[in-house]
């Protein structure tokens, strides 16, 4: 079989290593990348390359950030009492995008999924209970660990997760709630799931 | 509506970008990418940086390639004299891979298409017209331009592209021939398309 050149097999090679890109599409991406402008294709280049070199875990809440502590952990007017625990950054801007929450965050990176090789230690759970921990212990008031907020998916795994960090958490003696589960706002009964 | 942070966003629009990447799908590699460890992502960036620093289109043929003349072109086993005409890099490399034309390529990198804005400058036609009429006049009998194979694809486009390189060469006096068309070997009669 006829080969490209050898740069752009490896740039084939390289798209089809990421996830949902099949070989057609790697090959297509490549030589989209060999058409464009030299401008836009190193703009991509660099644009991977920052976001290795300036994005890091916030060290308090562990969602992608260029400042540690991020953004929200750093805000005074929000309410550092009330940890909300979600499985992913794109969770957190869809509970940041609602607007009512004033709250802070604990980012997992993911849910305990056994058949995809994910367990509790490969998650921040650890980092949230030592959080918790020592946001139990401090002196200052307003900084005082009150509730945590469970925002796992609905899912079979987001619920495992949730319910081993409540068994982590019982013995702290911090109150644990989780979002309300039920028909969504607007549903029409008729065409509600039958779960 | 909440963001990610500056730098991740930019990832996300720049994989948006890429022809056939939805919104979601650039979002999904992006955190796969922040996700990826350093020396994988790394290697993706510095893929496409050489494919835009290290491949050039060759002088003689435009198909793509980190050494000028390219390696078809520099190859004195080849018939020079044949030409074959192919509309992307991905034709030549499906006429390769049958392994029985020895003669040469010329890389028209796409097709007349009015509706998507190229025009015959677009393309390498200019080029093609050029290195038949030198093939036409030098002294070196092997390296006589003796035929032209028009290898365009069997669409309404591809034959548009074909007949207009053939009024440019005819002119010439070169011998210009088409891929044969008809049933594809293997092809059961009932199954034959109508058109």
């Amino acid at each position: 079989m006829a080969k490209y050149s050898e740069t752009i097999e490896r740039l084939i090679a390289r798209f089809g290593k990421l996830p949902g890109i099949g070989a057609r599409t790697a090959e297509r991406l490549a030589f989209h990348v060999l058409k464009s402008s030299p401008d836009e294709a190193l703009a991509l280049a660099d644009a991977i390359r920052d976001v290795k070199t300036l994005i890091r875990p916030c060290r308090v809440c562990f969602n992608p950030t260029e400042q540690d502590p991020c953004a929200i952990c750093r805000d005074s007017r929000r309410d550092h009492g009330v940890i909300c625990v979600v499985e992913q950054p794109k969770d957190l801007l869809a509970i940041e995008s609602t607007g009512s929450y004033t709250g802070v965050y604990h980012v997992l990176m993911g849910c305990i999924a056994p058949l995809e090789n994910v367990g509790a230690d490969d998650l921040t759970i650890d980092a949230l209970v030592e959080r918790v921990r020592a946001g139990r212990s401090t002196k200052l008031t307003a900084d005082r660990a009150r509730e945590v907020i469970l925002a796992t998916n609905p899912t079979v795994s987001g619920d495992g997760t949730a319910l081993h960090i409540v068994s982590l958490l019982e013995p702290l003696g911090v109150k644990v709630t989780r979002l309300a589960r039920g028909l969504p706002a607007g549903l029409q009964i008729e065409y509600a799931n039958k779960s």
